[in-house]
């Protein structure tokens, strides 16, 4: 085994050049292997087997830099930086992250997660390298999906004033997580399928190693049906921006790239080097369906089908189902999604309704904003997207739909944990940044149907409306609670005696668990359903403030501007007697785990909250009635809201 | 007087095109006029005189829709639809906005006023009206400058999926605020020197009247340094991405710019108009400094100079002095700004260190994620920007500075109410977006002094800081309180009996007063300086919370997720005695008026403050004990923190 000999960085070095090839197959084995037991990203780091091999080769780390772009294709750079072993514990908690991390290894320099990051990064160790007089070199890996992404964009202006080195390696498979649109990639895919192309290969390959791969990569590209869009010279696109350009050059060609690599690390300035890599290369089934291979489960090698069947539906699904159904009733219902397509759940509505359906590419900024202009226009906008990437339109959301109170709904997946991703991808600062924008509603339902008669109000909705639910499958449970949802208005479950707790979204699941666990030792917890976190339901926390002794609010965000200080200051401005318990995330990053070792570390889960709740009575001083162990009948509203 | 005409959208068309000169030249009087004495953006407005009146000349209004990007610039456009008597209000309290509002006329289709998201929006409208089968055109007119911003170019890569007419007017005059940086700066210098402009102007000059403004225009364009850099077929960059491009146009030819529109009018698919204007057109002043005549306070027309002198420094002054002493004694210092030397005061540390400074352009994410990369390679980089610009970079704080855990300091100037700009520019939710992320520190100044102590205290810090300082006068007040910056430590100015203002920055010296006022009633306030919203003090809060009955924080930014919040779960969470009273923005959009006004409005007065405190103690049922009228000594604190 060739990997074995790889311990550290550099060690790839050893290896020498005719076994290469060999290595990739090993690395692309070991891969496969271990993702299908841990789950994680496939398809991509199957992609950059040899890109990553080759900058491994023409570098030196950790004095060198390289800032992978999203970082989910880091995989073979972690394994050729001596990280072997974290591949058992890819994921987990106190495991491998499968990001960079820069505690991790020195080789780690620039955390990622989000997209379209790497390239201002990387200018800044390009300016910070210069300032201080050395000369590592700094190298940014980027997809041609993140290209699309505004703060890349933004960055790529910045380069051609640079007059020092900066390499970027621009990987593109022509497709992100789903299929790329736009003028950047149809510009791409004019160099992709310029004659250029050919002469470079043979310029680059005369003196290396040769093989067919390249060869066949080459027939490939020149047969797509891209091969009739060869307009001039488009790769003066980067040259007129002042950037070298250097490429394309096949990706899976080791030689070709080594190459090609130590030719832009001499370059003065900005240098791109595009290279074509496959998502998914080496294993059969990525390859064939890379969109399902992106981030996955633990599944069977032979088959690429998941080990665990899903049985239940997760509000993905549900989302998916609602606004295909929605659309059916509501013509002026459009949908946007930036580039998530299937993880949003909206492909389904795109199939139905292609003409009403926009995929705007890795741009979340300009998805809000476009919004916003068709809601002006008159049409309704239901913009899907996951919680931390909303976090990018965070402006665009205040200013531009906000202020002019325009009905745009935000559908927003991934809200609360997010288990193995990790801190980049945690959604739990939705609650405070929509909250503190005025004229926002913001509501969380509490299990699958709630999500269905949540989305139905707000096409009935005039206004900005924000729907979140989170990773997962969805509550099954609590059907019988289904009052018709009104502007503000929460829903009550159940009463109880001095405590009642009032839990957002997917906490009420949870709150009605804690409730069942306190009924045996004696507490009789009232539950409500906050259903609406913004504007809140002033007349019931004015009825639990006088009625309870207690109100402890439950949520999957962090405490600092989130819904239980927004209760806290609403019951003591009112001067109302009740006491205010906030169980909510605290105010630190939460690292890669399961969900629920996530909610236990953060005091969500169900004995966390019952240790809180008992904690709270004991201050008040208040002792429940009933004897420890004797069985409830509760106070149970069906259906009822306050 | 051709302006009489003009009483409401499309009354333009009334007038003979060889009037229309005339015309212009009236409107450039009337803006002149009246600007001098309300203040407003000036430069902007005389550059698209021209090109405002051959759209509207093109258009048909309210059907047809504008989308002014950053929108001020809309000047031209309200008198054209019949506003002239709001320009003697312009800006002020109730009066007309200096940007586009909808509820000002229906030829304001969408509001705006940060920049580049005209394209975005007006994509939008373009989609809406296909979907509803209408056929009104829509244009986007958007600066050079704000092409640069990474919205824009999000939306500029979505143009070429379209197959109907959307029109983008490029309004280039190759400067927004401050000179153009980069490579799409570039890119349309290259154009703007090509020898086709030359071409398409004869073409499209033939037919229409001809006039020596025009040619003029092409000389001077010509002899540019720019003219060097013909580089081959630059216009081709639109043209591959799949848009078509018309131009250059001589942006102060209306034949010209007339019958351009109409061709691009009916053009298939997304069309750029490429128009050269000049700002600051028609008046000596403006045009000889456009940086200077960009939003400015009434001034004599005859000089252009203001007409009040400013004899105090602001706090851009204080920071532009201070970050440029510091850079001094820190070689790792660098700082940067997104197109705003000027306004942000760093041109003076950019003349000092030029290669320690950077303006990246209309680029506030970018901005930041490069600050963070310069931070990971050992600068110690200062973003300084305006407050309400910074929410564009929300997610790049959180998620590559804050994860991380960078020293990278943020100077957001701005913060709090900005007066006249209204609604769009309020720097009025940092203290909330800003809190709700782990790991940052956030501080405010109560005057001049202690900003450049914080600037110091920064610079010496090894993490995220924000420093957020109000537009206007810097308080040259309370020079005697000076004690040293501990991280996360407040100031106590003064203690009281019973009830103690916890006051943030702009707030402070509002509480001295608010003090002053109160003795003269018998109450005697504490004052503490917060300094630090983030992390609290709590070792302070917690004394405060048990030596006074009542707390009454004081912050300019909205209530949601803010300071006195954060105070007041602390105090209850900790089961502390004293009574929290909250000051700050109510949830809602303020609009413009002056600074005094908008805090009048928000209850950040000093009138309304000593309310506050008054019910505060009579709710508590404790009255102070000095007699009504008598003059208190104070316990006054010099120089000591708590």
């Amino acid at each position: 085994m060739l990997l074995e000999q790889i311990q550290q960085e550099n060690d790839i070095k050893k290896i020498p050049p005719e076994q290469l090839e060999q290595l990739a197959e090993e690395i692309r084995q070991f891969l496969i292997a271990h993702i299908s037991e841990t789950g994680g990203h496939l398809a991509s780091n199957l992609g950059v087997v040899e890109l990553t091999m080759a900058l491994h080769y023409v570098l030196q780390l950790p004095e060198d830099k390289i800032i992978w772009d999203v970082g989910h294709q880091s995989y073979v750079h972690k394994l050729l930086t001596g990280r072997q072993e974290g591949f058992a514990t890819l994921r987990q908690k106190d495991g491998m992250s499968g990001f960079p991390k820069r505690k991790e290894s020195p080789c780690d320099a620039f955390e990622t997660g989000h997209s379209s990051t790497s390239i201002s990064a990387g200018l800044g160790y390009v300016q910070a390298r210069d300032l201080s007089g050395e000369d590592y070199t700094v190298v940014s890996v980027i997809g041609d999906g993140a290209m699309t992404g505004g703060m890349a964009l933004e960055a790529l202006n910045n380069i051609p004033s640079l007059t020092t080195n900066f390499m970027v390696v621009l990987n593109d498979n022509n497709m992100s997580i789903a299929e790329n649109v736009g003028g950047v990639s149809k510009l791409l895919n004019t160099v992709r399928t310029n004659e250029g192309f050919i002469q470079l290969k043979s310029d680059i390959e005369e003196t290396f190693t040769k093989n067919n791969v390249g060869k066949r990569a080459i027939e490939r590209m020149r047969n797509t049906k891209n091969r009739l869009r060869r307009l001039l010279l488009p790769n003066k696109l980067f040259e007129n921006m002042g950037i070298t350009y250097l490429g394309p050059v096949d990706g899976h060609d080791i030689g070709t790239l080594i190459r090609a690599f130590q030719r832009a690390k001499l370059q003065r300035g900005g240098v791109i080097v595009h290279v074509l890599t496959e998502k998914g290369k080496g294993y059969e089934p990525a390859q064939a369906n890379p969109r399902k291979f992106h981030g996955l489960a633990p599944f069977y090698v032979a088959t690429g089908e998941p080990r665990a069947t899903k049985d239940q539906p997760c509000y993905t699904d549900i989302f998916s189902a609602s606004v295909k159904a929605l659309g059916e009733r509501h013509p002026e219902l459009v949908a946007v999604t930036a580039a998530m397509p299937d993880g949003t759940g909206l492909s389904a509505f795109g199939e139905e309704f292609p003409r009403r359906f926009f995929d705007v590419g890795i741009a979340e900024e300009h998805a809000v904003t476009f919004a916003a202009g068709m809601a002006a226009g008159g049409m309704h906008p239901v913009v899907a997207v996951y919680s931390s990437f909303l976090q990018r339109a965070y402006d665009q959301i205040l200013h531009d739909v906000c202020m002019q109170q325009l009905p745009v709904i935000f559908a927003i997946d991934r809200a609360g944990f997010v288990g193995s991703d990790g801190e980049t991808h945690q959604g739990v600062f939705d609650l405070s940044y929509l909250s503190s924008i005025p004229g926002m509603t913001v509501m969380a339902p509490k299990n699958r149907w709630e999500l269905h008669q949540m989305l139905r109000f707000a096409v009935g909705f005039q206004g900005p409306v924000a729907i979140r639910y989170p990773k997962g499958t969805a509550s099954g449970k609590m059907k019988e609670y289904s009052s018709p949802i009104e502007h503000g208005v929460s829903e009550t479950l159940c009463e109880g005696k001095h405590v009642v707790l009032l839990a957002v979204g997917s906490m009420v699941e949870t709150a009605m668990d804690v409730r069942e666990q306190l009924l045996a030792g004696g507490i009789d917890c009232g539950v409500v359903n906050a259903r609406f976190v913004k504007p809140l339901d002033e007349a019931m926390l004015a009825r639990l403030a006088q009625e309870y002794d207690v109100i402890v609010t439950m949520e999957e965000n962090v405490v600092t501007g989130g819904f239980g200080q927004q209760v806290e200051a609403f019951v003591r401005g009112r001067d109302l007697p009740a006491r205010v318990e906030i169980a909510a995330i605290p105010d630190r990053f939460v690292c890669q785990a399961t969900v629920a070792q996530q909610r236990a570390e953060a005091g969500l889960d169900v004995g966390s909250v019952c240790g809180l709740v008992r904690s709270a009575l004991d201050k008040t001083g208040k002792k429940t009635e009933k004897k420890p162990g004797q069985k409830s009948a509760g106070r149970r509203k069906s259906g009822g809201s306050h």
